[in-house]
């Protein structure tokens, strides 16, 4: 099976068959990350464009870690060392790279919806690796791999996801992802970061955080952004951390075996305690180790070719 | 075949029959990235440096993506992160590069000549990526192609090339390229933009754009630098654009079956309308691709063994 | 063999019999990187990841080019643009790459005893390329290899270090390595730049550069950070250079068959003329050569599996 499309920019697009065909496929190839030859040929002479107008190491190793290991070629664009800052518009830039015959863009924007805008002009497979505050698809992947692996199924599991709404990609892709998958999700935060008619996606919203902890099984702490505070969408770090933040006592409201996630990098102390984080309930690091195995199954989906699809079918690879 | 040269630093220094040799080479090679499979083990165990003194993500890319076709080992080196900014002389980066056995060194510098300095404090092969105003051979070859293809030959045809001819390398190495392979070059632009003597080169020199576009096979518009604006080389955009630029109008001198080439990146609406970069006789994106076709050439002819060679005859690559 | 070792961190930690293991086996990897197809499949699948907070081409070119030609895929992180800014800890940072499943972390950092930490948060390996003041092994066994392959052995010999010895990592990490192998080692620079208790290493320790180099048969200049002398740790550069720097007066107190020694970058005329950096006596370009087969050698030693061990000893690779 393949994804019968050329882009993955949004979790909002998929259908609930291709969110299950992504995952159980970044499940297979979770494995290839543990053997001791860490790599298949399967993505052999393929190459895949890393296109970074917003710097962001963790992302960009783990789409170059997952292209590597598919045997794919990686090439780094970070764009402010780039000829893009004379001025060229996106679409020549896009038109440009895909002139060098690229297999697959994977483009970080801090705009809403440039992925798209790139897709359209471009002939090959384009991933977002997160755009302004619109969807970061692979990462909502990554979460509902870590949190299936761990419950078995996602259908009726209570989601909470709390912090900064508003502004993160990763919540808006998650509350579409997790919602599609019957799960049933709740958001929670300071008022100034609960957006309007955000309960229009299907989940749920309260500024209430301890009512959203209340028999959950998945808690997702978001990242607030230090350098926003100058923007007063929280009065204190401390005040924040007090309220917002999950600390052993506030974990006790969800259900016993609850399971935590967090995108990353955390603030320690800020929006997560060291406790916690560092905790049984934890899941932060299988994010990371599942963010390989979901790219590598994102390329997989879209520039594996039928020969290759045999192959894996046939055990070859 | 193999160039009998050690490296590529200009056009200047290359015969007829080596031009021939590396378009009908890239001509070639130019079918591999249209494959499933963009990937031949032709260089396989090569090591390619990229030395950038000067940022270039077009180029750059170009480079490193024919090297990973032909499968070379590409390393990165951008100079403003580099220990070259401890003040170390060219010849001594040279030659602790060269200490690490790279087969080929492609080197981008702000100052003309680099790359033969270079060239001279090594003994692998060095390849000019564009010094100063000199020399750029790679895109002159690339341009080169892409007018091949469409003509069918280089020979007797009439080549304007527009805007600012002082400052250009690309024009300067397309000058010797077209006028070694037969071609009629005119040179137009600015009289602030036309450096003296250029006539030796062997083209013909004005500073009226209609005349030079007048019955022209193909055009080649240059990027004019923004930046320089402040140097009063030409009285503001607008009247640059109104005199020099490329639009539907001024196209009409030309033959019907004319071509348009731009090195890229265009300003839109200055050196080049919108209505022209996107039209029919535009063959911008062409010479991006043709861009790696050409650099997967250099490597081969310069670094290709024996061995290999025979491999490509019998037509096992 | 292989080292029984998760990771090489410094000099000091080295038992005489690794440290002859580690020679023994760059020596052998040497001829790699004179082959025409530079590189072996020993390190197929296995993931490098270049972690550097100080920006230095050429130890990260050579770990990578290291790690290239044993068929690792190397990946490079620069903590400028790196998500590190955003105040992860080194323990976070650590732990989120190790989910990534690398297998070795090379780490440079300006805080000694960094990479000892990284090594302490992950399970994979991890090889110190320079921490402050600290250690910088695989520059030291660059050294040794240079040393040994010109001297035969490096039990006896007498070497002198030169230079600012207290800031000097290379100083430092040498010290320990030719002292364990037999050496008699001697450091000389102004008063200013001898760190109390030096000899505690088990060198000798003068201010005086001539009679450390008297009768010496290996002379290592350091580099002088020209950023520093605002600290006044020396007068001028005039006078650093007259009473410390290598010329060839000065070389002339050595043995006959003297042999010098660099790190690199050179400041020619300040810590060593160009006469005796260009001259006969200098093997400044065999170290950078030996760096790249030193680092190929630590990374089989701490990669390598036991079934390529075996390949290896059966000659097959």
């Amino acid at each position: 099976m393949r994804l019968k499309r050329k882009d993955l920019l949004g979790i909002e697009d998929l259908t609930r068959d291709e969110l299950e065909l992504i995952l159980s496929t970044a499940a297979s190839f979770k494995e290839v990350s543990e053997r001791e030859i860490k790599k298949v040929p399967t993505l052999r002479g393929k190459t895949v464009i890393n296109l970074f107008y917003e710097p962001s190491t963790r992302t960009r190793t783990s789409f170059e870690i997952a292209a590597k290991r598919m045997s794919a070629d990686a090439v780094n664009i970070s764009v402010s060392t780039s000829s893009v800052v004379k001025g060229e518009t996106l679409r020549d830039t896009a038109r440009n790279l895909e002139a060098m015959r690229p297999d697959c863009i994977v483009v970080r924007h801090a705009s809403s919806g440039t992925p798209h805008m790139l897709a359209g002009f471009v002939g090959c497979s384009v991933v977002n690796a997160g755009d302004g505050a619109h969807e970061h698809p692979s990462q909502a992947l990554l979460d509902m791999l870590t949190v299936k692996e761990k419950k078995g199924t996602l259908a009726g599991l209570k989601i909470a996801i709390v912090g900064d709404i508003a502004h993160s990609r990763v919540a808006r892709s998650n509350i579409y992802g997790f919602t599609k998958m019957g799960s049933e999700v709740t958001v929670a935060g300071p008022p100034t970061m609960l957006p309007a008619g955000i309960e229009k996606l299907g989940c749920k919203v309260t500024s209430n955080v301890e009512d959203a902890l209340k028999g959950t099984d998945v808690i997702m702490m978001l990242r607030i952004q230090m350098e926003r505070q100058s923007e007063s969408f929280f009065p204190t770090v401390r005040e924040y951390s007090r309220v917002y933040g999950l600390d052993e006592t506030k974990l006790k409201r969800a259900k016993d075996d609850v399971i935590i996630l967090h995108p990353g990098p955390i603030n320690r102390g800020v929006e997560i305690s060291s406790e916690v984080a560092d905790g049984p309930y934890s899941l932060i690091l299988d994010q990371v180790t599942n963010g390989v195995a979901v790219r590598m199954a994102i390329f997989y989906l879209l520039l594996g070719t039928a020969k290759e699809e045999q192959q894996i079918q046939a055990g070859k690879v």
